[in-house]
C-alpha cells in the first residue's frame, strides 16, 4: 500500500503507550490491554515515570529514551500540558508516529490553542514526527474475529474503550468523533452480526493527519469495499472530491459520508467538540455533491447503508442500475405504502411479461387475479395453497422464480410475517437456498413475533441476505444501490 | 357515545358468523375462534348451511332466519358471490349491521363492481342494513390484557387472523389496510411492549361506512387519546377536515395520518388493493394541512409517533410547546448530530442559565469545561467521578437536576451508552424514578450491549419512560410534540 505514514499508524511494528497504567480506571491501561489481550503482533512498551515493575507481563519505562529497540508509533494518554515535553522526547528517539488521545486542545479556546502552537514549533510543522489526533479514540485494524480460537492476533486496538467483541469484515471507518472508534461502534457490531469491520480510525482534532490520508490508503486496500465517514470539518475539500471520484473507477468500493454541523447550532457544538470550524451549508452541499459519495443523514443510516454494500461486495450479486424491482408483500396497505416509498428512492415495479404473469394467474385464486405489473400481494396466493394442501414453500418458490426469471426486474423486496402459528420458517427453509444462490439482491423486511423475526434474521444472516426494520428502509437501501450505479456509471462516461 | 351505528359494530350485544366452519383453516372458523377464547360477553351464532353439530360448544344454524334471538351485527367470511342472497336474509331477520371482510368487489373490476351495484339495491343505499367493508380484517376492542386471568371478558375480536396477545391502552387505529388489524397489528404490539390500544378498525373498501364515522366516534370516546390512521382515498375530505379540527380543541386527543397512493405508482397499487380512486397529490397536501393532524410517512412512523403521544398523555407529563430542550450525551460526534437534527425538527437546545451552568462547571474537570447551551456532553463528568470514586449515579442526577430546574427547559434528549462493564443499570436505578415524577419528558436513546439494551428498556418501560432505537427517532418524536402544541393553540386563537 501506497501511503507509508498510514501504514506506520495502522500497522506498526513496535508501539509505546505513553501513561500506561496499573489501575484500570486509566485510559492508559486500558489502551495495553487492548493491545495485549487482542494479541497485537508487535512490540509493546508501557512507559509511566510513576510506575514500577510489570503491566500484562511488560515492563515499564519511565521514557521512551529508555527504550532500546526502534519504535513505530507512540500512542498517549496522558494530561494534554505534558505532552509537548514528551513529544520531544518521541522526536529525539526517533519516534516516528504520535497518536494523542488526550483532550484539551482547539476545542476549548485559547489555552488548547497555545498548546497547539507548541506543538507546531517542536514538531516543525509535523515533519519530525507525524501527529493522529488529538481528542480521538485511535485506531482498530481487525484482522480475525473475536471469537475466533488462533494463535495469531485478533488484531490491533488502540482505543481506550475495551474491545472484546467483533468481527473482520469490508468495512472501514473514517471518524471525526469517537464513538465511532468506542461505543457505538461497539453496539453496531451487536446490532449487525452480519456486518464485519477491517479498520476504524478516529481522527479527532485532525491537527495534522485528517480523513485525507486515511481515505487514500482505503481506497487503494483491496480489503475495503466501503468506506464509511463521518465528518465535522473538511481538511481538504478539493483533495477529499478528488480522492471520492478516483474511487468511482475503482471496482468494489463504494464511499459513504455523514456531515456533522451543517446547521448554526451543528457547528457551534462541532466547536466546543473537535474545534472544527463552520462551513458554509452551501459549500457542503457542493462538496457532497461533486465527489458523487453516498450521502447519510445520521450514523443510524451511515451504518445500514454501509451494511448493504458489504454484504452486496461480499456476495458479489448484480448492483440494480435502472430501480427495477419486484415486490412480494403479504398485505395490500403495505403495498400500497411500498409503490409511494419506491417512487421516492427512484424504484419502479415494473410490467410484468406475459411468461411470469401467467405463472402467478395459476397460483393466484380465481376471485382474486394478481397485478399486471411487479407487486405481488401473495395473501391470496397462500390461502390458496392452505385450501389446496399444498405446501406454501413451493408456491412462494415459484413465485421468486417467476420474478427472477424476469431479465428487465433487478431485485425482490420481500415483507416476511413471521408467526410460529403460520410456520413461516419452514417456507424460510425452502426459499432461502434459492434465493442465496441467485444473482439478483433480495431484501426483506420482517414483520411478526419477536421471536419468530430472530430466529429468521439469524437464518438470514447465515446465507448474507439482506434483513430490514422497517419497510422505508428497505426500500431506501435498495434504492442507494441505483444511486451508486448511476454514480459509478456517471464516472465512467 | 353519540355515534349509534359505530356502537353496534364495536360494541354489539349478539353476533352471526356466517361462514363459521369447523376447518381451522378457514376464516370463519378463526373469527369464531377470537370471539369465543377472548370471552366476548354477548352471544354467538356460528351460521353454516353446510355444518352439523357444535363449534366451540355453539350449535350451528342454517342460517340467521333460524336464530331467535335479536341479532347486532352479522360478521361475513363467505366468498363474495353468495353475499347478496344472505344479506337479503339478514335484512329480513331485522339485523343492523354486516361486517363483510370477503374481498373480491371494487378492487377486482367489471365482476365486483356489479356484486357492489346488486349490494347497493338490496340495501337500498344502506338503509335497510348498515355495511363496513367489504375486503377488510374487521374490528377489535380491547378491554383488558390478554395476559390478565380474569372472568370478565378481554374483548371483542372479529379479524380472522388469531388474537391471543394484546396490551389494553389509549390508543385507536383506523386502517384501509386490514394488516393494522392483523399481522402488524401484532407485531406492533410485540415490538412496543409499553403500547397498549383500545380499538382497531379495518375499514377496506368503505362501501358504506368509512373513517368517518369512527373518526367521530373516536374523538367522542374518553378512553381513547391517539387516533391512528391509514388510508388510501377521503371518502369525504370535508368531513373529515371538520371532525380533525374539532379534535384539536377536545384535551388530550391527537390524530396521527398516513396516507397510501400519493404517487401515481402507488395509486395503481391502491387501486388493485382497495378499489381507492385516485385523488390529486395537490388535494391530499391540502386535506392534511386543512385537518392538521400529526402526518406520518410510513407505518413505522405512525406507530412510533402513536406510542410517543400514548405515553405522553398516559403520564401527563407536560407537552413542550416552544422546542426548548436539553441533550445529555456520551460522545460530542453525537452532540453534533443532534444539534443538526434538533434545528430539522424544531428543536433548538437553548443558553444555560447561570445556576445550571455552575452546577455543571463543578461537574466538569478543569480541562474540559461543560458547554454554555444545553449540550451536555457527560464523558468528562463520568471520566471525572471515576477518578474521584464518585457514584455516577449521583452526578447523572445532579445534571438531570440542573436541566430539569431551568424554567425554559422543556425536556431531556439522553443518548445512553448501555454495558455491563460500566454498570449503566446501576446509574438508572439512581435516575428513573426521579425522571419518572418529573412534569417534563425525558426520552431516552439507547445503545451498547444488546441484552444490556432489553434491560434497559424494560426498566424504563415499567417507568413509562420513553427510548428509541435511534438518535433521529428520538429528536423527531420530540418534535412532534411540538408540533402537535403549536396546533392545538392554533386551533385556540
Amino acid at each position: 500500500l501506497k501511503n507509508n505514514i498510514v501504514d506506520l499508524f495502522v500497522n506498526p511494528k513496535s508501539v509505546a503507550v505513553i501513561g500506561a497504567s496499573k489501575n484500570p480506571t486509566k485510559g492508559g491501561h486500558r489502551i495495553t490491554n487492548n493491545l495485549v489481550s487482542n494479541k497485537f503482533k508487535g512490540k509493546i512498551y508501557p512507559i509511566n515515570p510513576n510506575s514500577e515493575g510489570k503491566l500484562f507481563g511488560l515492563e515499564f519505562k519511565k521514557s521512551v529514551l529508555e527504550i532500546e529497540d526502534e519504535i513505530d508509533l507512540a500512542i498517549f494518554y496522558v494530561p494534554n500540558q505534558i505532552i509537548p515535553n514528551i513529544l520531544e522526547e518521541c522526536i529525539k528517539k526517533g519516534i516516528k508516529g504520535a497518536l494523542i488521545e488526550a483532550s484539551g486542545f482547539e476545542e476549548v479556546g485559547k489555552k488548547g490553542l497555545e498548546l497547539r502552537d507548541q506543538i507546531l514549533k517542536i514538531t516543525d510543522n509535523f515533519s519530525k514526527i507525524r501527529i493522529l489526533g488529538p481528542n480521538c479514540m485511535g485506531i482498530s485494524r481487525i484482522d480475525r474475529d473475536s471469537d475466533i480460537e488462533s494463535d495469531t492476533m485478533g488484531g490491533f486496538f488502540t482505543s481506550f474503550a475495551v474491545f472484546d467483541n467483533y468481527t473482520r469484515g469490508n468495512v472501514a471507518v473514517i471518524s471525526q468523533s469517537g464513538m465511532l472508534n468506542g461505543g457505538y461502534f461497539m453496539h453496531i457490531m451487536e446490532k449487525y452480526p452480519d456486518l464485519g469491520f477491517r479498520y476504524s480510525c478516529s481522527v479527532g482534532n485532525k491537527m495534522d493527519l485528517s480523513e485525507i490520508e486515511f481515505l487514500e490508503y482505503f481506497i487503494d486496500d483491496p480489503t475495503v469495499n466501503v468506506i464509511a465517514i463521518y465528518l465535522e470539518s473538511f481538511k481538504d475539500p478539493r483533495k477529499f472530491i478528488e480522492l471520492c471520484k478516483k474511487a468511482k473507477s475503482v471496482l468494489n468500493k463504494t464511499i459513504i459520508l455523514v456531515k456533522g454541523g451543517v446547521t448554526t447550532q451543528g457547528q457551534k457544538a462541532s466547536l466546543s467538540h473537535t474545534g472544527a470550524l463552520a462551513e458554509n451549508s452551501q459549500l457542503i452541499d457542493a462538496i457532497v455533491k461533486q465527489s458523487g459519495v453516498i450521502k447519510a443523514k445520521n450514523f443510524f443510516e451511515l451504518f445500514q447503508f454501509a451494511r448493504t454494500f458489504s454484504i452486496m461486495y461480499k456476495t458479489g450479486k448484480k448492483m440494480p442500475k435502472h430501480g427495477n424491482v419486484a415486490m412480494i408483500s403479504g398485505s395490500g396497505g403495505a403495498g400500497t405504502v411500498s409503490a409511494d416509498l419506491a417512487i421516492q428512492y427512484g424504484l419502479n415495479f415494473p410490467v410484468l411479461k406475459e411468461k411470469a404473469y401467467k405463472i402467478l394467474v395459476g397460483l393466484f385464486p380465481e376471485w382474486m387475479p394478481p397485478n399486471k405489473f411487479a407487486l405481488v400481494d401473495i395473501w391470496p396466493t397462500m390461502e390458496k395453497a392452505m385450501m389446496n394442501n399444498v405446501s406454501r414453500g413451493v408456491v412462494m418458490n415459484s413465485i421468486y422464480e417467476a420474478l427472477l426469471n424476469e431479465d428487465h426486474i433487478e431485485g425482490i423486496l420481500n415483507m416476511m410475517f413471521c408467526s410460529e402459528r403460520f410456520q413461516n420458517m419452514r417456507i424460510f427453509d425452502d426459499i432461502v437456498e434459492n434465493i442465496r444462490i441467485a444473482s439478483k439482491p433480495v431484501f426483506f423486511w420482517l414483520i411478526g413475533e419477536a421471536r419468530e423475526i430472530l430466529k429468521a434474521s439469524r437464518l438470514l444472516e447465515k446465507y448474507n441476505i439482506l434483513h430490514f426494520q422497517s419497510l422505508e428502509d428497505m426500500i431506501k437501501n435498495f434504492g442507494i444501490l441505483v444511486q451508486e450505479s448511476k454514480n459509478k456509471n456517471k464516472n465512467k462516461n
